[in-house]
């Protein structure tokens, strides 16, 4: 995809949850500068304080995209947001959304898009053509996060170690494989929504050939041990090629996200197999710290259990929000 | 989808060699009774050794569906093809093919097919909706051919296997994952073609709850140890839950297909993963035997090769052409 011009206007439509406007909340912290203005359907409960524009004023101030971050039942554009999103097709800006449905298979939406020669990033569908995935050796440094289970903080923990590594002078570029992600940064490819024959191929394409001394930071998606999408990490570690990877974890999480009765790996089983498939296409890959979401812990028992668990794994253990990833980035710096 | 009707007109084309027809020719082989007439172009040099008809002529003579079982450079359906198409569907028959180009996107064939109330069976991509997979004890049994590369005998080992346990009163269903085998049984599931987070999912659609005695004979597609289909290759395993594996390989394969310079697995190494993977979701899955192309050895040495194989690996090994798949469904009736 092209990549979605900036700042934006966030739309929070009329959401009543602070879970449903992540994607527009994920903007807010990881590109605070982004996010100039947000706008609010009537019966909508939240609140990213920001300035409430409409779509022209937005667009005077600025704006070059307005971002649907925000969740629907369903996974559809609801018939009141359409005026809205046709509002900011006239004001000039393009619109950006994650739903499984197409905004432009929305007649009205795709007749002012055409009109006033906008943009519409359906970022779930892809909408470029990709290779197969080869797998031959290319130059560049790339990091994975991995995990034990989906939703467990991958995207989260890649952007604080860009961020981190940037701090320190390091060429980093995080890459999105995920619509929050995507809705952070730009661009990127949204892989669970790519035909499966190109899943490896995608992620060769979105972080290719690079300077020797660069690091992609890749989001992962999945888990190896989920039965509904391990084919998916599989094809995203062939496709990334690590020389690091980061594992992702959450230690209270009671079953396999979406399965009950199915119990997470052991972080050694998860470590050990990631190795091992990683290695059909990068042999030196290696896990190189974990990365964990111990939020729901005291903060003596999550710096006990990351004292404890770098001990038994023999690697730096972090909480991305708790103590930062330094102690990551520490590890990459050896590579 | 829905089933596509048989018997079947099988359209050649302008074909000038063997194997851009073996979409066609699968169905001569491994379901003859459905190959009732073929239809050529100018210009065309394969035969298939059945009666010369006009679309009219094949309707009026049953036939139910036009089969394109034709490759095409580009892998579109060339101008010259969409008048038999468009006479077809006017004759009262489907039209099935699995171009990468759906023949619903040509104009005069979607008004053709809705103005004769026909279908187009564009198997290559699925029509209907999945949901993510989960991994679920499901009733009945399967066994799934794996390999160590592409294209070295999954659907014929599938089919033969289906042939040889219909033929000893055994219950058995061959499940098609490809084009060529959703031509030849008339439905499936293209997985190559399924969007990404589907993988699993549309597995278990295709191979559903059965009955305590039946199998489901699933045709495998790619490999663990291929860099471009592997992922592929895992949400297959984790959807088809399978009690058996059967391996596939090919001993005179230089490198992996499309890959040049990437060795294949040892034979050792790959049994070894597919068990492994396949324990998320069957931890009773175990290869039971080997099925190997080798149509490149002198027979001679292809029964020393399968012997000395069969003693390493202490389990069953056969061609499924040379020697028959009755070794391995001998091992299939003991579980």
């Amino acid at each position: 995809m092209q990549k979605a011009g900036a700042p934006y206007l966030l739309f929070l439509g009329d959401a009543q949850d602070v879970l449903s406007i992540k994607g527009c909340t994920g903007v807010k912290i990881w590109r605070p500068e982004k996010a100039v203005a947000q706008i609010r359907l009537p019966g909508c409960t939240q609140d990213l304080k920001l300035p409430d524009m409409t779509p022209a004023e937005a667009a005077a101030a600025g704006c070059k995209t307005m971002l649907l971050g925000v969740a629907n039942a369903g996974g559809f554009v609801p018939d009141n947001w359409v005026p809205t999103i046709i509002e900011a097709l006239e004001a000039g800006m393009d619109v950006m959304a994650g739903m499984h449905k197409r905004m432009a298979d929305i007649l009205a939406i795709a007749e002012a898009a055409k009109k006033h020669g906008r943009t519409l990033f359906d970022v779930r569908q892809p909408s470029q053509d990709f290779k197969v995935g080869k797998g031959y050796d290319r130059p560049g440094k790339r990091v994975l996060t991995v995990g034990t289970d989906c939703s467990l903080g991958k995207m989260f923990t890649s952007l604080a170690l860009e961020k981190e590594m940037k701090a320190r002078g390091m060429n980093a570029t995080f890459r999105a494989t995920g619509q929050s992600g995507i809705f952070i940064v730009g661009e990127g490819v949204a892989v669970d929504g790519v035909i499966s024959d190109f899943i490896a191929g995608a992620i060769e394409w979105l972080c290719p050939d690079n300077d020797p001394d660069h690091w992609d930071v890749v989001e992962g998606q999945g888990s190896l041990f989920h039965p509904s999408f391990a084919g998916v990490s599989l094809g995203l570690l062939h496709g990334a090629q690590p020389d690091a990877l980061i594992m992702c974890h959450e230690p209270n999480r009671p079953h396999m996200r979406g399965v009950p009765g199915r119990a997470l790996p052991s972080l050694e089983e998860c470590i050990a197999l990631n190795e091992q498939m990683a290695h059909l296409t990068n042999p030196a890959a290696r896990v190189i710290g974990l990365s964990a979401n111990t939020s729901l812990m005291s903060d003596d028992d999550a710096h006990t259990w990351l004292e404890e668990t770098s001990q038994r794994l023999g690697m730096p253990c972090c909480d991305s929000l708790r103590t930062g990833v330094g102690s990551l980035v520490d590890a990459l710096a050896e590579i």
